[in-house]
């Protein structure tokens, strides 16, 4: 009773990935004190790698104790204020969730939407600010819901030139596409650790620039969760006094830290070129299938995240039953208005390889073959081959 | 660079406490999906396990994917309206603390208080709500700031004859000392996993009876925070559809779900008793040593945490300093009022055992003999084996 023995998966849905040996073995070190100088200094090299993966020189760059979501939530109770407006792109869930944690954050919630599965057009942006004032804009930077790669430049531009604060859900880009958030002009963002860095979830690498600050210090009413206070936070991690806060996770900070360093060392742009191959040779190969990608615009496809539509006359949930039940292998369905209507393939970090693209497009073609799907043998695999041959 | 490589301490602080090898393998299992068959069924055995701990039969049980300040929260957003009256119970940092968060809640908050180091005398909490009507009373059980055990069972019965609801801090009385919930009348509890469940920090297991539970069911207005709200997140842990809310942690619910068939092993009162020897043999040998208890009064001091002043003419720092250097061990400070004045001891969950008592001690004996104490040399670990001889 009571034996812990999960089954050995091949997580390809939307996360989380696999993660690497040396990350999982990172958890089995024995802990130390939140307040241990030793645990200081792992602090200190995670904050340094995490603005490696942001693109950022931000000083305040940390995970927070929780997972992605609570980012989310960070961002919108540490710089809206009750009455405060926020324009919100809305193109999947995550958008659609952003608009209620920040409502609940006491924001006046303005929609910029895009149907699921297309990218958010910066003019409707443009239109919307023309007509108001906004303390900030904020968008999905990859749309776990729906696969879809949001450019970020031109809303960065309008949000500023709005006077308003640029805020970006990171949570499956940090890692898998670059960010450059420096170079853009984000002013906050979040991000997730159970996607392209491969590490477990319980963490969210969380980034703000001095001028998110100094809206967070100079805020009228005290902000309302005491756990993602970052003006309390931020002085444990990052105060010369080390002012204790919370009991930090200390297995999930060493694991973080090995997966970073894992990014570190195999070099941020070969990790991404390794997405961009990865990615785009599972696409040909579902193509090849006859499958169609629910992200039309090729130049808005996530290479770590593809969605594609279940084909007439298939069921969901049997089809990946089947996967999990004969290959081991996960793989994501739709959430809310796609639930049932598409699938959900991640190949992200650890996940994202080769040979997982080969035996998910393999898997694949068996299973639904065998559910009456007609579809050219082999085709998925010569075409997947062939991008990886260049 | 960026090796990871914590120093191998003696977790006697105020945790986190050493965690046994068999929960720290358990995060370097593989990851699984939070949606996996697999994983659904290692939630259901962790509800189970917790409340045993809890000594509760309520379905809401479940750990909050944060650390225990988390779980303060949580009780607080999800039951407090704005405007509602919480009589809080304040005798040291972590009730202080209640206060703030519940404030953030829109509560108004009524304090009742003893000095740093003694309990809540009861006759204050029935004064209190004979002038009022209270939506909720909460207390510390174990107050981590001051080694102070709090009894539950007259404040439960004040708080239910005036119709609120009581909410406990069970933090660092989980899988220390009885907390018997339904028995005592506790309505909601929050914990932490670093202190006597000896589990990594980063979940925090709550409880939540059907009284509760139609309180938050019932609410006028939404609960502010999305990451806590009990609402969606009981969907997943404990609905018949399991709805996705947030990823869950993976290897966290897997050290917790080792760390507490640990203790369900041992036996839950086999673990009581000892805390109770092992922290009366720790006090004892302060006691021999010269070294004055915090806690007066006998019948509330915690077995797992103990607090003493540190003596006349002796430095906070320097004493800490060396017991980490030249011992590996990790002791507390105070905290708030009694920085700098005050050591804590635990003795929690893995930590809690004869030897760590001894080492403690004759390490401490040492290290104040060279500062210019005077103690007599022995009586501290003979008093100590005193106890455990029975």
């Amino acid at each position: 009773m009571y034996k812990l023995n999960p089954p050995n998966r091949i997580l390809l849905g939307p996360g989380p990935s696999d993660a690497h040996p040396e990350t999982l073995q990172a958890q089995a070190l024995p802990l130390i004190g939140h307040m241990d100088p030793a645990f200081i200094e792992i602090m200190n090299e995670v904050a340094e790698l995490l603005r490696e993966m942001y693109g950022t020189e931000n000083k305040l760059t940390m995970p927070i104790s929780a997972t992605g979501s609570a980012g989310m939530e960070t961002v919108f109770v540490n710089l809206i204020e009750p009455g405060d407006k926020a324009l919100i792109c809305v193109n999947g869930l995550f958008g659609e969730r952003m608009t209620d944690v920040a409502a609940r954050a006491g924001a006046e919630v303005t929609r910029v939407e895009a149907p699921w599965g297309q990218a958010i057009d910066p003019a409707q942006v443009a239109e919307a600010v023309a007509k108001d004032r906004f303390k900030m804009v904020a968008v999905v930077h990859a749309e776990t819901s729906t696969g879809v790669k949001q450019p970020l430049e031109e809303i960065a531009r309008i949000a500023h030139d709005n006077g308003a604060l640029f805020a970006v859900d990171c949570v499956t880009s940090i890692g898998g596409i670059p960010i450059e958030a420096d170079k853009v002009g984000i002013d906050a963002a979040y991000a997730g650790t159970q996607k392209c860095l491969s590490a477990p979830p319980g963490l969210s690498p969380v980034t703000f620039n001095d001028r998110a600050v100094d809206v967070i210090m100079n805020r009228k009413t005290k902000i309302q969760s005491w756990y993602l206070d970052l003006s309390m936070i931020a002085k444990y991690w990052g105060g010369a006094t080390r002012a204790y806060h919370h009991t930090a996770p200390i297995s999930s900070v060493y694991a973080i830290h090995a997966a970073l360093r894992l990014i570190h060392e195999e070099g941020l742009e070969n990790v991404f070129a390794r997405h961009a191959t990865t990615g785009l040779a599972l696409q040909k190969g579902l193509e090849a299938m006859g499958l169609k990608l629910l992200v039309e615009n090729p130049d808005h496809r996530l290479p770590e995240l593809t969605t594609f539509v279940i084909p007439e006359g298939i069921e969901d949930g049997p089809v990946r039953s089947r996967l999990l039940n004969e290959y081991g292998i996960e793989i994501g369905g739709g959430l809310g208005v796609l639930a049932g209507k598409i699938w959900r393939i991640g190949l992200m970090g650890h996940s994202c390889r080769k040979r997982n693209v080969m035996l998910v497009l393999a898997a694949l073609e068996t299973v639904l073959s065998d559910m009456g799907y007609g579809c050219d043998k082999g085709a998925a695999l010569a075409a997947a081959e062939a991008v990886f041959a260049g």
